[in-house]
């Protein structure tokens, strides 16, 4: 059965190990595991110390692999962190899907979409650096990561106009607002500081997204 | 009389000559012209090659003036960054303050504001660059441009639910999301690819502002 709701995979999952180099895919649960540790310690030595400042040693250390596993996923700095944007991205993908599939509406779908993203801000604060810093150290990544979100939204909001929970014409600027509203609220009360909680932030944008904000 | 909408005057303006370090703001005109050719260069060399790679020579040749009328001016290669992103801050405000205060109700004010900025930025690509760089080489004054940016759009919302143009209730959570979307709709329509007029961005904004997107 087709789910009914932000469904639809878009690109590799977090978890299939598709996220070594090319050729350098793990076999085994075990190399999966591996890749997984090292894209892990990755994102805390990167969300540190910066792409610039932060090395392999520094990574497999966290990680507690021996450098030569770390070659046998990934061929350089670059490499891991590239694929390290492309997993934080499919991470948020994955840990908001199930709340946006089981809302009975799209605005409960977005509202609960955004009260699952910035409390899994709050638990990942280094994924804002590490995609930020991709701008510079990996435009392509960068680009990649907010286009390919901002397509997911626009495909969801199309859907509920559809299904006839949202009004008709919606459209990539809309899936941009939406966008640009989550990530500066993930920033602002999720990384900067935890003064609201998740469900009152996502109770809010869910009634300016409903019914506007002008007076009745 | 105190203006309508809008025209709280936060910090400094662009053009008073306070970007200058400590002690060095210019005494005449000339001086403030100096210094405006210094900041105007400074963004094309850091819009072109980023901090890191860009040099205080290559600020002083595009500005067309010596190395010394930079030290006049500036301290370091860190404080006219700073000052860049202070100015930049100020040139967006006072070039959006005039559509926001001309508008008959705060729906338009925002759909203005939106225009404008985004035509703002078709003209300052660099802006992006390097106010997202800031993040990195100086962090507080990334923080203070959304900081001020966003407790200026909570003050124009508030004093709009005053006026009973928009519902009250408005808060820091609204005033973010605006500034969230505007941001990405500015990266997206005005970096990335000006395949939509800033009219027709902003009406959509606004449509979306102003009643939401539930199907009525």
């Amino acid at each position: 059965m087709p789910k009914r709701r932000g469904g639809a995979a878009t690109g590799a999952s977090a978890e299939d190990g598709s996220a070594a180099s090319s050729g350098k895919a793990p076999r085994t649960d075990r190399g999966r595991r591996t890749l997984r540790a090292i894209l892990d310690a990755a994102a805390i030595e990167f969300g540190e110390k910066g792409f610039h400042e932060g090395s392999i040693s520094g990574i497999t250390r966290r990680a507690g692999v021996a450098l030569g596993s770390f070659y046998t996923y990934f061929d350089s700095k670059d490499a891991v962190f590239r694929a390290l944007v492309r997993d934080m991205s499919g991470q948020v993908r994955d840990h908001v899907a199930p709340a946006l599939r089981a809302a009975d509406h799209q605005i409960a779908a977005e509202r609960a979409g955004l009260e699952q993203f910035i409390a899994f801000v709050r638990q990942h604060k280094e994924i804002y650096r590490i995609i930020d810093e991709a701008e510079f150290v990996d435009p392509e990544s960068f680009r990649q990561h907010y286009a390919t979100t901002a397509e997911r939204i626009r495909t969801r909001l199309a859907a509920a106009s559809q299904r006839g929970e949202l009004r008709e014409g919606l459209s990539e600027v809309h899936a941009w607002a939406i966008m640009g509203m989550n990530v500066f609220l993930g920033l602002r009360y999720g990384v900067w500081q935890e003064d609201k909680t998740p469900e009152a932030i996502a109770d809010t944008v869910a009634e300016m997204l409903k019914d506007g904000l002008a007076r009745r």
